[in-house]
């Protein structure tokens, strides 16, 4: 018997880590001699390099980065193999590095990010892949750009970079120095989220508020983006206010669909081909993953969506964990997920169930076992 | 495939017959062509011959008896066979036959089960089993003796028939005329209460404030139960006071022991050997049960139990549904309870779950059918 556990973490409470931690336990007291193998799943943010390096290997490659703020910190990349490299914004531009402080959104640059590619690039890896997200920017990956060569003038013939609430400054944007490597390397951006560059649902007004902008710094930020969005698409011909995608990021999606020519694709997929999830699962007879919960959304290019695929292409079964259930979690049955436990055993309040997460997912996950074995032990 | 469906009702929500009937329906849909059959469980109490006569068939009596306030009131019993019936002591003497009303409990008689009794004995049935749940009285059982003919006098030496607030003026009991089909007659009492007759874990304490008994009634109606307790003792030569289960039904439990030297068995057990329930089960694959509550008190000769006992001879899986799970809920799996899978999909509060025990119970069963049939599906 061979289990493969691919949890998406419980935000808040469990990352996919310990639930994989859980499972095993569970997995062994209810099926002794069992064979485990976890997963992590990462979902593109903080930790998503890691999360690949522990299940897919490779070399870590340290290197000294700029940070949100402009500070020197060290940042990692992973080196997947002669020709390829994942890249994690967070590592080098992630709100996680900087305290939280109204107005950061203005002020936070992804030069960083840019310079880890930018390393990648001078070390000849042809295919990048940019995991972007987490990221504590809302300047339109100009920072990331400004790494690779881009240069942005401002109306007085000022080189400068940059940043969400100087972007109305650039006069001009002259790409002629950007890196001759960028044009010869395949990009891949994960990306989970349908959100256009400007408007109402865009970079700047859905993400902006949880970067430290507040409602008079969001205006001037828009106002901003929108100038920008307009200068790419006079040198790049590229309509990155059309896009899908091109807001993620605080619009690091637009500056790499514009100049990098990178095609955005979704987290999940990205990650379980990158760890080669199909020879994992290759000789598994049951898949668990699961997420904090379970609706409708769950079964649109999420974690639910991506193992539900590899796991109908072999035929095995999948069952899903997760802290609750929304309306339409049912529509995660026709992604492949065979069915959903969930973690309560009574009626209970929230903050209740999120205070005893791990005792609830252990005794759900070893009760989901015994039904399984229940299943297994059914003769006909 | 064929699957036993046997839960114990949910109190105050979900009857037996309907959650079968959600069971029914989840497995059609899970399991298209499976066969199904439904055995509603009932816990000794109002209910139980009807629950028995949908599964095990026989012959419904009915009767003119005597109510617990004393009208008379049409009552059933369950012909078995040529030698046994089963009396439902809530048909004549039951909790919800009259309105709740404070002091009732010191008024109310048994002596309409009696009635039943002294039918089913008139007619020859050799077999008698009585279910003593859900009962209006706290008598001793002495309006029961009565129907059957023994004699309670008073000081002065007229004949009455004591209820609970005059057992402390009987002076005398004469069973002399106690019918002689007694003694030749096998008595059994299904009894899933371990209360003594007497003092704080006793008939009138425990018991006795459900009935409409307030505090200073409690007092009397216990002096009387002592009183009466020690007479019985005195003419039978049986320690009632000192038997575990006397003190269920009021004291008729005391009264079936000493008179009728009744049996006390666990009413599931003794519910399931009636309907056969080896027999139904011996081609089934999987047999569902389950209880509103599962806690460690679902282990000791209650519905889980009995149903676990049976399943473990046949080596059956066997699954149980609850709407929660209390402490010590993992003790039925000695029992052989395979797993239990709980009615939340979510954080909620009980009443919440308690207005949507319907639809969360459907669900919980699609879901659980569907990790079954992960389970199945598994190769190795």
């Amino acid at each position: 018997m061979k289990f493969v556990f691919a949890p998406d973490s419980f935000k808040g409470t469990l990352s996919s880590e310990q639930q994989i931690a859980l499972l095993k336990q569970a997995a062994e007291e209810i099926f002794p001699g069992a064979e485990t193998v976890g997963v992590p799943i990462a979902d593109g943010g903080e930790g998503t390099i890691r999360a690949v390096y522990g299940t897919a290997g490779g070399r870590l490659k340290c290197c000294q980065v700029t940070d949100p703020l402009g500070e020197t910190i060290e940042a990692e990349y992973l080196i997947l193999d002669n020709d390829s490299v994942l890249i994690e914004m967070a590592q080098a531009s992630g709100i996680t590095l900087i305290p939280y402080k109204s107005g950061n959104a203005g002020k936070t640059t992804s030069y960083g990010t840019g310079e880890l590619i930018k390393d990648a690039l001078k070390n000849g890896y042809q295919n990048i892949t940019v995991s972007i997200g987490g990221s504590a920017t809302n300047d339109g990956g100009a920072g990331m750009l400004a790494a690779l060569g881009v240069k942005f003038y401002d109306r007085n013939g000022k080189s400068f970079i940059p940043v969400g609430e100087t972007l109305q400054e650039i006069e001009r944007i002259d790409s002629s120095n950007l890196m001759s490597e960028v044009k010869k390397t395949s990009f891949c951006v994960m990306c989970d989220v349908t959100n256009p560059l400007l408007g109402s649902r865009g970079a700047t007004y859905v993400f902006g508020p949880q970067k430290g902008a507040d409602e008079k710094q969001l205006e001037r930020l828009e106002t901003g983006m929108r100038h920008y969005a307009a200068l790419i698409e006079k040198i790049c011909g590229y309509e990155v206010s059309k896009c899908s995608g091109a807001g993620a990021a605080g619009g690091m999606g637009a500056a790499l669909l514009a100049f990098c020519n990178a095609r955005l694709q979704s987290g999940i997929r990205t990650i379980l081909k990158m760890v080669d999830f199909e020879a994992i699962i290759a000789d598994a007879d049951l898949i668990l993953t699961g997420e904090g919960r379970i609706d409708g959304q769950s079964a649109c290019g999420k974690v639910l969506d991506g193992i539900g695929f590899y796991a109908k292409k072999q035929n095995l079964p999948v069952l899903a964990l997760a802290g609750s259930m929304g309306e339409g979690a049912e529509t995660v049955y026709a992604c492949g997920i065979d069915s959903i436990m969930t973690t309560q055993n009574r009626p209970m309040e929230l903050e209740e169930a999120l205070e005893q997460a791990e005792d609830l997912y252990r005794d759900a996950a070893k009760r989901m076992f015994r039904i399984l074995r229940a299943g297994i032990a059914v003769k006909k």
